[in-house]
């Protein structure tokens, strides 16, 4: 049987020469024909930013042989839209992939990754959409142990779709070997506590610096930061229907005075 | 009966000298003590970003008589974060509300809105929080019908409080006279559909601008943008836990092959 091999969009916000995008789009290439954009400077952090008031750049760039390759100037989710619009120009690709991040995106980070609001916002066009994100923020990090997982999840999409409006969020642990195993989980609640770094320039004008804790304050056995620790890969399923439909009956008895 | 007066910080995205927040600020005096950060320059479209990797500067401005006022170099989350730990100093304020925006943050908008990132992460602090946008992108929009809303919302809040994770996203329609009531809603499913705007700098080299029109898909009347064209306030009740649930049992039923 010959099947067509699916087209497969690769992104991510550490940047287009990260090691993590590398290792991506060469699993990527086992299972499919690859294109990627990423921007042309880290935008971690970035968050589902998009650039309003100036213009963007999108340029192909040959930096791995054979590999259709685009950098541009602006956020992760500007990545999405401009591959969706300029290079794919409405023939969606099968599978929009993202990562691999050099540092977890469980949790609440969810929020504040440029890499999984890139995946959100191919999920937004329509497109079966990961974010995949290892426990190592550093530029030289280990991906090897993550690529079977990777290849088995990118597959299992494919093959089964995913839900409307859905996507999934992917963490790795950093343990090279003895990974327990795949876990589906909720997103833990928790939060960073911020602690600013203070110092004076060479004006002797205050500036600071933002550093902080992850402050876990979820119990639960069932989510991702419980899996991670405890040596599992872990995957939530991860909406943008930010509704909390829970509390729309409680509103609906407030008393509005006008 | 004398009562502690509140204390409101009032946040935004188009910036601190934006028309939006001054009447918000001044809607707040009503019922609080009233402290303002917002960012130094308009943040629209920036989303949950914060700034990783390069210096925060957060300074005590003399804009409005009598206001306590601080403008900050990041985004609007980075507002909130730099005005709990360095303003407040751990000791929270009893409301967090963010704008008015200039222009509409319905819908899938929440997402990209600075403004609605803002409050989301007051809620994230534990404080209860509001975004609050007018369907009018004008710097001088007239937000004077906005003001009994935002005082009895307000009000509701503070006397109510807001259920654990949960915050409000409160839109405007653009009429003067007339308004119907407020309506508590469900976000409307809905997407960006990107136009990109082609053209050659002076070097000859290729740029774009990124346009694009809100394409409502979804038909349901209970949801925030049938709210506004109809002629209502909407609130929809928002949470930042992003995990869609309905589709664990799914993805438990996959085989994952390592």
């Amino acid at each position: 049987m010959t099947k067509k091999r699916p087209t497969i969009l690769v992104v991510n916000d550490d940047g287009i020469t990260a090691p993590g995008i590398k290792v991506l789009l060469e699993v990527m290439q086992e299972i499919g024909d690859v294109v990627v954009v990423a921007p042309d400077s880290p935008q971690s952090g970035m968050g589902h930013a998009i650039t309003i008031g100036k213009p963007l750049r999108l340029d192909k760039i040959d930096l791995y042989p054979g590999v259709e390759m685009y950098k541009c100037s602006g956020t992760p989710v500007d990545c999405v839209k401009l591959a969706v619009n300029k290079i794919f120009k409405g023939k969606k690709p099968e599978l929009c992939v993202s990562g691999i991040n050099h540092g977890l995106n469980y949790s609440i980070n969810v929020l504040y990754s440029g890499t999984m609001s890139a995946a959100v916002e191919g999920a937004i066009e329509g497109i079966p959409s990961v974010g995949f994100s290892l426990d190592d923020f550093a530029y030289n990090a280990d991906f090897s142990h993550c690529r079977p997982y990777i290849k088995t999840i990118a597959e299992q999409v494919l093959q089964n779709g995913l839900p409307k409006n859905s996507l999934l969020n992917v963490n790795f642990p950093n343990i090279k070997h003895d990974i327990k195993g795949i876990k589906i989980c909720r997103q833990a609640n928790a939060k960073w506590f911020e602690e600013f770094d203070e110092r004076l320039d060479p004006y002797n004008r205050e500036y600071f610096w933002m550093t902080g804790k992850f402050d876990l304050q979820d119990r639960g056995e069932d989510t991702d930061a419980h899996a991670i620790i405890n040596g599992y890969v872990s995957i939530v399923p991860t909406q943008f229907d930010m509704t909390a439909h829970h509390v729309i009956p409680e509103l609906n008895s407030w008393s509005f005075d006008v």
